[in-house]
Formats: C-alpha cells, sequence, structure tokens
C-alpha cells in the first residue's frame, strides 16, 4: 500500500523524510513523478490540481494538510472517497500565537509606540484600555476558534464566540445562527475569524458584516483579525471602512489572492498589520504522526476521526 | 483623619477626584498645596522629594502607588511607619498584557514582518519555531512575575521562574538561589525581569548575567524583556552584548534613566523595543479603591496587607 504526496508548493523531500520515518511500511510516490496509480491508498493533499486524483482506483482517504478543505471541494475530480481535515495541535497552537499576539497588540497601541520609538519621543500620555475591557468576537468555534477563545481569554480578555451550531465553551459568550451574530457582532471590539470557507461563508467579511460591528468602543473602533481563509474577506471593503474609520486596524494573514499583490493598499495602510500566509504552517514534524496514526487506525477497520462533511464544506 | 497625596508626577486631580468618590470621610491634602502636618494620617506616594514625609507627627502608614518602593526606601527622611505596596489586580494583569505580548513578538519575529510588509515582500521561507520549545525565565516571582509566568505558560510558552525564596507555581520550572539562578538562565531562551530594586538586584542585567544566558537556541540566541525597575539594567552592557549578538533581542519598558534620553542607542537598535514605562501604569481607577479598604481595615484595628520588609526592600 501506498501514499502520495499531492502538495505541489510543499517541501517534498521533507514531507518524503518524515513520511519514510514514521510510516517505513508504506512507499511513498510523489504527484509528479511517475508512479503506479493502482497502488495508492492514501492521499496527502494541499492544493492538488484539479483532477490529479481521478485515476486512483484503490484510493481510501484524502488527507488534507492543513485546516481548510476549500482547495479540495472545489476540485470537481475529487474521488468519493472520505476527505480527512488535519488539525494537529502544533498547527492550533500556532494559529492561537498569532491570534493572541495580534489581539494584544492592537490593545496596547504597539504601532503607537513603534513610531514613538523611532521619532526617540518618550509620551506615555493617552490612557490604554485593558483587555478584560475590550471583548474579542471569534467568528467560528472549532479546534482553532476554541483555542483562540481560550488563550484571549487567559491573557485577560472578554471573549464571545460564535458558531453555527451551539457550543459551550468555558468562561466565553457562545453565539450561533443569524440572531446570535447580529448581537456577537454589535458587540465586538476585535473580531477574530476563524471560519472555514464554504459557499456560505465566502466574502462574508463584508461591508454589510462591518456595519453590524460595533462602533467607538475602547480602541476607538473595531478592528479585525483574519487568520482564517482568505476568501471569507472582501478586500475592497475593508480597505474602504479602514480608509473612512469605520474599522480601526486589521490584522490579515490570508488574502482573496496569495501572494497579496504588490499594488495592494493593505501593505502600506497605516492600520493593518500583514503576514504571508504563516500564522500557522503545517509542517511535516508536526502533521505526519497523526495522519500516519490515522491510517494505521484505519487499516485495522477502525474509524476516521475529523472527516469532512461534504454538503457543510467543513 | 486626612490623606496627603504626595505624587508630584501624577494627575493629582483625577486621584483627588477618585479619593473623594471613593473615600468621602477623609479630607485629602496634596504635596505642594498648604495643608496642615498633623492631621495626615496616610500618604499616598510616588516618587515624592525626599524629606516631604518628614514633619507629619500623625502619619501611620505610607501607600506606595506602584508596585516599586525603591523611591520610598531611598528617601533617608522615611518616617518609621508601615510601608505598603500597591500591586492591584490591574496593575498586574497589565504588566502581563505587556509581557505576553513581547514575548509572542520575538518568537514569531514580529519586526522582521513587519519590514517585509513595509518592503511589499511576501516571504514565509524561515520555519519559526513553536512556544512551547522556547524556554521563558521569569526572574522574580513575587504577584507580577507568578502572574507574567501563569499567561505565559497560557499561551504555550514553556516557563521557569526564579525567585530568592523557594515558590512553586503550577506547571512552571521553580529554581531559587544562586545555584537555581544559574541553573534557570543557562536554560532560558527569553529572560523576563520582574524584580524589585533593591541593593542586591540594582545593575543585576549586566554583562555578566548576560554571558549565563543560553546562546543558540530556537531563537537564534537569548532575548531579554525587563519591566521590572530600569535600575536593575546596565544599559551600556546590553547594547554592547545586542550589537555582539550575545543577546537576540531585547523589549525595555523601563530605564536607567527616564525619559530615555535622546542619544541612547537602545532607541534605534534594530532588535530592540522601547516603551515609555507603560507596561502598567498606575491608574486612579485601580487603585484607589484597594487603598481605601486598606485603610478602613487599618482604622478598625485590622493588619495591613503588603507591607514591606524595610531590610528585604521589599
Amino acid at each position: 500500500m501506498s501514499i502520495l504526496f499531492a502538495a505541489p508548493d510543499m517541501d517534498a523531500g521533507a514531507w518524503r523524510a518524515r513520511l519514510a520515518d514514521q510510516a517505513p511500511d508504506h512507499a511513498v510516490a510523489l504527484l509528479g513523478e511517475p508512479f503506479d496509480p493502482s497502488v495508492v491508498r492514501y492521499v496527502l493533499s494541499w492544493r492538488h490540481p484539479d483532477g490529479a486524483l481521478k485515476e486512483l482506483p484503490n484510493l481510501r482517504v484524502v488527507f488534507s494538510l492543513g485546516a481548510g478543505v476549500d482547495h479540495l471541494i472545489a476540485d470537481p475530480g475529487l474521488p468519493d472517497v472520505p476527505v480527512v481535515r488535519v488539525v494537529g495541535p502544533e498547527l492550533r497552537d500556532r494559529m492561537s500565537e498569532w491570534v493572541v499576539m495580534h489581539a494584544l497588540i492592537h490593545l496596547r497601541q504597539l504601532r503607537r509606540y513603534e513610531r514613538q520609538q523611532r521619532e526617540r519621543q518618550w509620551s506615555d500620555d493617552e490612557t490604554q484600555p485593558k483587555a478584560s475591557d475590550v471583548q474579542v468576537g471569534v467568528l467560528g468555534l472549532g479546534v482553532l476558534g476554541a483555542d483562540a477563545a481560550k488563550k484571549l481569554r487567559a491573557v485577560g480578555f472578554s471573549v464571545s464566540g460564535w458558531s453555527t451550531t451551539p457550543k459551550l465553551l468555558d468562561g466565553v459568550r457562545s453565539f450561533h445562527g443569524e440572531e446570535g451574530l447580529r448581537t456577537m457582532l454589535s458587540e465586538a471590539d476585535i473580531l477574530v475569524a476563524l471560519l472555514p470557507l464554504t459557499a456560505t461563508t465566502r466574502g462574508m467579511l463584508n461591508a454589510a458584516l462591518i456595519r453590524r460591528l460595533k462602533q467607538g468602543g475602547p480602541l476607538g473602533g473595531p478592528v479585525l483579525i483574519n487568520a482564517g481563509r482568505g476568501g471569507l474577506q472582501v478586500e475592497a471593503d475593508i480597505v474602504a471602512a479602514l480608509d473612512r474609520g469605520v474599522l480601526r486596524g486589521a490584522s490579515l494573514d490570508v488574502f482573496e489572492r496569495e501572494p497579496l499583490p504588490a499594488l495592494s493598499p493593505l501593505w502600506s495602510h497605516p492600520c493593518v498589520y500583514v503576514s504571508p500566509h504563516n500564522a500557522a504552517i503545517s509542517e511535516p514534524g508536526a502533521i505526519v504522526a497523526g495522519v500516519v496514526r490515522q491510517i494505521e487506525a484505519f487499516e485495522r477497520g477502525d474509524g476516521l476521526q475529523n472527516v469532512v462533511d461534504r454538503v457543510r464544506e467543513y
């Protein structure tokens, strides 16, 4: 039995080495190199070309090498086998590091103090709000959203969360459904998006949603943090809202088009932090052991975990 | 009975208003305005001029409006009454926000990504270590150090702590004494100083200590975070260590002289974050209620809390 590595943007050598180490009984083929399609039982995919998995007669499971599965669902030639999302604790922890860091940066006005530092100016005349006075609303309470919510709370923020179905989290005000979304948005000083990209969520971070965010507040206006998927956001709307001051600031790790085009106004907007989709990188060391464990369980006849619902799209 | 407000650098109006609100039975006098010394029973001090509290025949207690008491102990004319440190939960929480933010900033190489953003450069080619691979050593496990350690751990760091006397903290490797200090320093990737300034700790963050820090490590070298007292650090040694790469970076909120002199190389060092001693500002809203509660308890004959040991100096 054999594993096909189908992630053209990733460092195949590092993944192959780790797979050889953790799953010595499996042959590992690389998409783009010659291999016998009939031996492939498992695919590890990140943005494989559409249709690339069509002719694998013995394919059993496709693993997505990251939290998002929109890249798989979008492939019209995706075989009808279970798709498993790989969200290991490391990816989750990295995402939360990034989210908590950016929430604190906006809370403590880091960019203002960095500017003062460049100007050798000593001034602490502006009172800074404290974390407990700032309401962070987390959109999406899956593995990533729930962990971010917990850690935002641990550093002192007031935290609320929204998900499609009701979820209970310790110390987090939880909302669901359309009415719950309205309430959470109207109370959020910082909005953190950690939603999957689906037909429903695509373009959700747009002018209409931004208008529903609380105005004013301890940060002088709402801040948007998107570490989910670039397709969630309408960047023209976000830029317009920042320009008009309806949004006070933003931290974006994902974009409609990646790499972010050189002409995007987001690069140079004074209230925006841009990072190159590296809030949480899928690294072989963090992922392979979990995939191999699932393959071994599946071979023993046990069920798979984190199987994607193709109708829900996550 | 009467309270004397003796903090020339602070906004007396805001403090007086808050005191009038919370302690309507007490008259509040301001140092620098005329008052009857014989009615003063309590002093709220932050850096009063030496000797200013000498002629107060009915003085009972001096409250320090901040975590540090070195400014009081240094006054040779300080009357022989109990000195109380005011470390409310708000000051503690603000300090931890700042410490956790700066630990994450160094972990996630924010300055590098900000530079890339200015240059409109999309590059995530460098693997970032994860928080759990980074050992943060906290110097001082008082109210502030213990809280920072707890929150650093909550966001994923491996945390150790050092204090003069043994202290146990959940999930934190605790060290004490000279031998313990040596071990903690030799293992720390990020060193956080939250010590009181005493005859023993003055100038402790010097070349000799920096030499004992772990070299290399996941951040490429040790990082110093000082949110304690400026007098802990020898800035010439820190700058020299940064220049030679023995220190990889630093976040400093406090300085030997404040405001930080315009000619200090710290302002413009590429690996240094400077902030204007505002990691945790003592605000009347956060402090007055606790002071008034202590005064009322004292008037009832109960004991005082957080009384400073003048020999230990904290």
